[in-house]
């Protein structure tokens, strides 16, 4: 292979990776090379051009973190998440339809129990998250683990701003599938936009908003993990999330409370907001 | 926008970007979105999957630094940088082809007399390296500036395993166009594989070696810059470089030299290989 030129390479780059022992991984480089090609061939980068787009992903990778996945932010706000993420449901038979994960998400969350107030400390109006999680016949489904996490009222994520851990936990629900805590309401938020994906962002004469809405993962054994949010009737983004993430079944409403008991026997003093989702879990194939 | 699902996607992303003011900038974006989609359709990622690329992508940029461009070496052994070089050097007119830029230069290289050593006290076989500058014409271009770098006789280069810049500089060409200078005999090398792209290599079966060579960055007022290598006849990788960049037209040999006078005047006490090679610049368009 010498002498090549821009009718000859793709299928040099392809001969050359054909060897690949892997059948899956194969498949996977050998359409990255097309596609990849592909695209190049059609807007043809001058060399500064290419040299923009290798500074571009060097500095996305940069910025990530034990807190920041500038790379997932991309994803999301390119529509890939959600599309990755649609191609892996394509028959949710009656289950709780899904989306993106977010990059938000931190492996060692606090556990509480059920009940548990996960605000930490973080001023905000008082909200009860309440909800069963069944199957797709309507069983409870027991003691399954229930991971919710979310923005303070000013749209901020614990790992944006604080030096400690907030509004994020992982509860058991109990015997009949139930699961109920104690946070404060989030708020409609800007993505991290001072990185790469926020200068992409202003090129494209984007917003960087999402709207409102609450995270839940949610798995059991036998049952294949969910991944999903809910999200508030009325907010200003439903139609113009960055990361194409809204599905209308998964618009709820709060439900404005009084001070008095609350459904777990809290006595509360002042008026809060009750939002309850019911999850339906598909079994694993 | 909402429920989106894999076929209404790509159009929803097409849209919110249909805004972007720059021209130039909304070409480019929708062309990614198109051909991302269409790999991701096409390939059609697990979840795990989508999360071993974010994480490939990610360790690609953390191991840049301002001695390894990753997302170099993976633009180059995918082939996207000679396919992009390619387009960028349509018409050659009679000029000296060209070549991938590698991700050796380096930007504050030290600058020589022409004669100068550049080898900085690396060992080796001592490699006396001249040529002349002209233009499409075959008239020399005075003082053109001529860059060279490469690897030293393991394979390295400078700034892989030195602490000091060594096998690279920068001369002035003389008012004929003609330039010398003194260093060591490189070798065929593998780019660095202890990184995501050695991996990659690795699972598609290929070997990450680089035919001998010395690089070259040639410029000169109204002149288009040429950025290419000189190869050694013989080399056993000419046919399988790791990054597709052999070209027959940059292909010549050593001439083995005995001791004695070498051409700019100097006394060697030991036999040396001289390399030359006559560059022609095409006009600024």
């Amino acid at each position: 292979m010498r002498d090549l030129d821009e009718t000859s390479i793709t299928d040099e780059v392809l001969q050359a990776i054909s060897g690949t022992p892997d059948p899956r991984t194969r498949q996977i480089s050998e359409a990255l090379v097309r596609h990849l090609h592909a695209f190049i061939r059609e807007i043809e980068p001058t060399q500064a051009e290419w040299e923009m787009g290798i500074d571009f992903l060097t500095r996305t990778g940069k910025m990530c973190s034990d807190v920041r996945q500038e790379f997932i932010l991309l994803s999301d706000t390119l529509g890939v998440s959600m599309l990755v993420d649609a191609i892996n449901h394509r028959h949710p038979e009656g289950a709780t339809e899904t989306t993106v994960f977010g990059p938000f998400f931190v492996e060692q969350r606090p556990e509480y129990p059920l009940g548990g107030n996960i605000s930490e400390g973080v001023e905000g109006k008082p909200m009860y998250v309440s909800g069963v999680v069944r199957d797709t016949a309507g069983k409870p489904i027991a003691h399954a683990t229930v991971d919710s996490w979310h923005s303070d009222d000013e749209g901020h994520y614990d790992v944006q701003i604080r030096d400690h851990l907030a509004m994020r936990g992982k509860f058991r629900a109990d015997e009949k599938g139930r699961f109920w805590f104690w946070s404060v309401r989030p708020k409609f938020y800007p993505i991290p936009d001072d990185g790469p994906v926020g200068e992409m962002l202003r090129m494209q004469g984007r917003h960087p908003f999402r709207p409102e809405h609450v995270h839940f993962m949610i798995s059991a054994q036998g049952y294949e993990t969910l991944v999903t949010h809910v999200f508030i009737e009325g907010d200003r983004y439903l139609d113009s999330d960055v990361v194409f993430g809204v599905k209308n079944s998964l618009i709820t409403n709060y439900k404005e409370c009084q001070p008095g008991i609350a459904p777990d026997g809290k006595q509360m003093d002042r008026s809060y907001l009750a939002l309850h989702y019911d999850f339906v879990l598909s079994a694993e194939k």
